[in-house]
């Protein structure tokens, strides 16, 4: 295992206390809790609470901030945080208005989260929540009962946020979440397993001219493997599975997201977004906006997804609305 | 080699053309050449063109854009362009006011966009150019006489740029772009090796449990090769190469770059950058602002470099000016 860690079994407190001390402008961390809150003063509105297993990042710490998220509760690597972690970060945000949990749909975390919500709900805090589960790539998983949720979630923290920030109700920043949740769909595919720090070593194995299509953030099965394609039928492949799903209409405005897992340099992400974008031009979809890089990963797996969200006017206005996150802290 | 390609020999290519498919908002190429500039009209200001070989992205063309470069050449996988492609580049953002040329030391670099200086002063343009070498590492390599320009030089064009922006004459952008080559310092280091897609195969090979301490962003040689340590020990030295230049001292306002070279996790970076923080802090220096990701790549390269910047009141005014250029694209 080639990592730059100090203790496998420290990795989540190290990386916490490593994103606080780097970008104090925007996160603290929650005293003798793995939660990460703004650093600023709280703002008197509805406050979202994401988070999950870690190993993903920048999710989802890193989308903490003004216009996206108020807090996000770090499980251990690729774990879902237990429920009074996810009461703590609920009971720090809330103000009054009411608190919107955004959950990626994994068994653990859905336990988790719901039970942390019945904790607060017996505190009289209002508490909502979302499940996410835009990855198309197999209906029920290892880890799931229905789809994944995987980086259409993104999207989620972005629109809900900016409807947040608005002042809306909580019932109207759960109905702007739920939208996008609606019309968000993802197909990812990996060449390269990732390693788990306490485990040691790869969480599975592929050879050498194989890929997994489909495979999940955590490594858990896609729908198949085969020989690996070129970028151009990689993205036919991935472009066509979320088409399928007949929510995407010519004339639709959409936002585009190629996200790499980890280790995918963004010269081949960019390539894959060409042909990306050929197949979308061609559908007769407007692209509003497109992001490449790595928003949802999984430790160092080499591969990618590609997410899209169409939009209406509401949506779109959220989604180019302001926001101000350490995540990909730009010059 | 496993890769989202199409054909190893178009890599660059396809690459440049899906930066202008995903980001049309921010750039357009060059009809006929490897030159990205910027998609609004030109600005009636001093105009900033860098370049090198590609693989390093988001350098250079992920930083076009307001506040930045106005033009990026891309060369072939880790090879300089030609002076005809940087020459095409000045004429084309010159607005009258003048050409700066950022160049990453490196002998090709450094010849070719010489000899497109003089090209575009044989028209009359006026050009200026500065050469950033802040990889302590070594004081020659392989491929060049003196050090190499690294991560170091994505503040040059973040300083520089923002200058520029002000409206400033040519020599005075030079002279802050030649203030932040004094005060950059960075250090590097690789886990494992990447394959440029032409070759195939990894340039060199590290041992299982190696790591190479000062190694260039194409692979080239470092200082040395030695056990992998703790990302503490790793942290302690990379940083006390950079602050043996002696140009840190207590009370100095730094800008800190903590970059991943491809295939680094961010939980990676964010334990790295913790120690190195904590390194800073107990030397006295206070970190105006740090950089976290992926910011100068070698490709799928794993590992990491560490890049100090002391600032001045007018260095930090113009690191902390607005920017907007695609490279991150932020929610």
């Amino acid at each position: 295992m080639k990592k730059i860690i100090n203790n496998p079994d420290n990795v989540v407190e190290e990386m916490l206390n490593g994103m606080t001390a780097s970008q104090p402008q925007y996160l603290k961390r929650l005293k003798g809790f793995d939660v990460i809150v703004r650093a600023n003063k709280k703002t008197d509105k509805v406050a979202l609470v994401s988070g999950g297993g870690s190993g993903h990042e920048p999710a989802h710490a890193g989308y903490v901030g003004r216009g996206m998220l108020d807090a996000a509760v770090a499980g251990p690597v690729f774990t879902s945080p237990t429920p009074d972690q996810i009461y703590e970060a609920v009971k720090e945000v809330n103000t009054g208005k009411g608190v919107l949990l955004i959950i990626k749909n994994y068994s653990g975390d859905v336990m988790n989260f719901e039970m942390a919500a019945e904790m607060a709900a017996a505190d009289g805090i209002e508490v909502e929540k979302v499940v996410t589960n835009d990855d198309v790539a197999v209906e029920n998983s290892t880890w799931t009962i229905g789809r994944r949720g995987i980086a259409g979630t993104v999207l989620v923290h972005k629109i809900a946020g900016a409807k947040a920030e608005t002042g809306a109700a909580l019932a109207d920043v759960k109905k702007a979440a739920e939208k996008v949740i609606a019309n968000v769909r993802s197909m990812g595919m990996a060449l390269s397993p990732c390693t788990v720090p306490a485990a040691g070593k790869p969480s599975f194995t592929l050879p050498d001219n194989q890929m997994e299509i489909g495979i999940g953030i955590h490594g858990e099965p896609g729908t198949h493997r085969e020989a690996i394609r070129s970028a151009d039928e990689i993205a036919q492949q991935l472009v066509d599975k979320i088409l399928a799903e007949n929510i995407y209409n010519s004339g639709d405005e959409v936002a585009v997201i190629i996200n790499g897992l980890g280790a995918t340099p963004l010269m081949e992400l960019y390539i894959l977004s060409h042909k990306v974008q050929a197949i979308l031009k061609e559908k007769g979809l407007k692209m509003v906006k497109t992001y490449v890089g790595n928003y949802m990963t999984s430790l160092e797996m080499a591969g990618c997804s590609v997410t899209l969200l169409k939009l209406d006017d509401e949506l779109k206005e959220l989604l180019l609305a302001p926001a101000d996150t350490p995540a990909l802290v730009q010059f």
